[in-house]
């Protein structure tokens, strides 16, 4: 069994020590009730509505040797947890929106979100490193970040690597249509996602608000069958998440009855202009 | 506008006559209630479960040649509406899980359904007709079956074809980890699609049992937003659903903002494996 948490945090625009000591509090936190695997929202370190690129380069750093990414790879290392975090990431003049995972004792991988959303296409390059899948103690990694989900060819890659946890910092923000009185579509597509998958999706959230922006929470842990185990959270508060999920089990229950499993049932040959 | 009915009906098993009487009533009642478009379940002519092969080919025939379809087509032009509806497809030796259109006074399509559920493997060969897409007064009209919609990549190959509605005759069953207090997770699926394609979906499924197979109902009508607009309908009862959708305000709401369009912003070259 493996204890997965998610850490709803609200990251402040433009306090970066501050942002890296509520990262480093979740961290310790989520390991002291027993977690194993610890996701952190998108751009935790940096918070998200940037001004300008200036603004967004300030807070950006190379993955694995700024103090952020150091201090999530240390803290990894002390607590035999793996951590999965969003960051502005620096490589050259480039900027990437970016998650960093760090698995104790081995080493760091970066994702670079692939799909922007709205204003980050002013700042951001759009991802290049494809959907990496870790293979470690706890089962195939992957990683995405918040518009990603709107792509279901995204999960359907990583489940096709072999991804078991998919790990999702996020900013959900509102969108048009949403009803007052259900979660948000935001989970509802992370559903549709690990059920037509087999895998399960642990995705962090933000609370609060940045220059007119509002982050709508709503951090949940799904597993295979497509329901949550843990969440969806509230809107608004800081608060954590933890489930216990089975990889052995969720990798048996992936074909169902004699004939079917819906990634290996896909017909390539049938689609169009998909690849 | 354009007003779309699902209906939601008990097909006999070996009641051939009789079912076809049960869709010509449905076809009256949805254009009486002012339908232009028609859905009827996956295999509504026929019934589902099929104990053999040479069972199954007794209640198929050829599109447009046999009593059933000759008789949709007939209505659709009568009635001057588009129907779909569910019927095993004879095509000399082979058989294929099928959905019918009739658009009135032009003609009709034939979708074979790609992705076999369960024992249909014994009995249909997979579709090998693609996913087409039929332009109309009402837009473009997709269709897909049932299991079809466990594969993200059925949507997306109709969104970017321009689908703006899908058609989804089908008999939805229960799933392993189904939760008692929600909606199927077939309508979780369903909903998810609408919304990243951003495109309506008209699902019709049935109700009742045959030979220890329940049936699920829970037909819908959801709109481009994902959220329905009709239904879902109870688990057990015959029943219609009407909706009116605007297919020229859905088109204009696929735009979000300056940046954003989750079917145009794909990457292509960033996923693997799925062509």
């Amino acid at each position: 069994m493996t204890v997965i948490a998610v850490a709803q945090l609200e990251p402040r625009l433009g306090d970066l020590p501050g942002n890296l000591e509520r990262s480093v509090q979740a961290i310790r936190r989520a390991h002291a009730a027993g977690a194993e695997i610890i996701v952190l929202p998108e751009l935790a370190s940096s918070g998200y509505m940037f001004a300008s690129r200036a603004e967004a380069y300030a807070a950006s750093e190379v993955a694995g040797a700024g103090p952020v990414t150091t201090a999530w790879r240390a803290l990894a290392d002390e607590l035999d947890v793996i951590v999965v975090a969003g960051f502005p990431e620096r490589d050259g003049e480039r900027l990437y929106n970016a998650a960093f995972m760090a698995v104790p004792h081995l080493g760091t991988t970066v994702y670079r979100k692939v799909h922007l959303w709205d204003e980050e296409a002013l700042y951001f390059e759009p991802g290049d490193l494809g959907f990496p899948v870790v293979p470690t103690r706890h089962g195939r990694l992957g990683m995405l970040i918040c518009y990603d989900g709107w792509f279901p060819e995204s999960y359907r890659t990583l489940a096709l690597a072999g991804a078991d946890v998919v790990c999702v910092p996020t900013n959900w923000v509102p969108i048009p249509g949403q009803r007052a009185e259900a979660s948000a579509m935001a989970v509802t597509l992370s559903m549709a996602a690990a059920h037509s998958n087999g895998l399960v999706i642990a995705a962090a959230a933000r609370v609060g608000g940045e220059r007119g922006q509002d982050f709508i929470g709503q951090s949940t842990i799904i597993d295979h069958t497509g329901w949550p185990v843990a969440g969806p959270a509230d809107a608004t508060g800081i608060t954590q998440l933890l489930a216990d999920v089975d990889i052995s089990q969720i990798r048996r229950s992936r074909s169902w009855g004699n004939f079917n499993n819906p990634v290996r049932d896909r017909r390539p040959d049938q689609y169009q202009g998909l690849g």
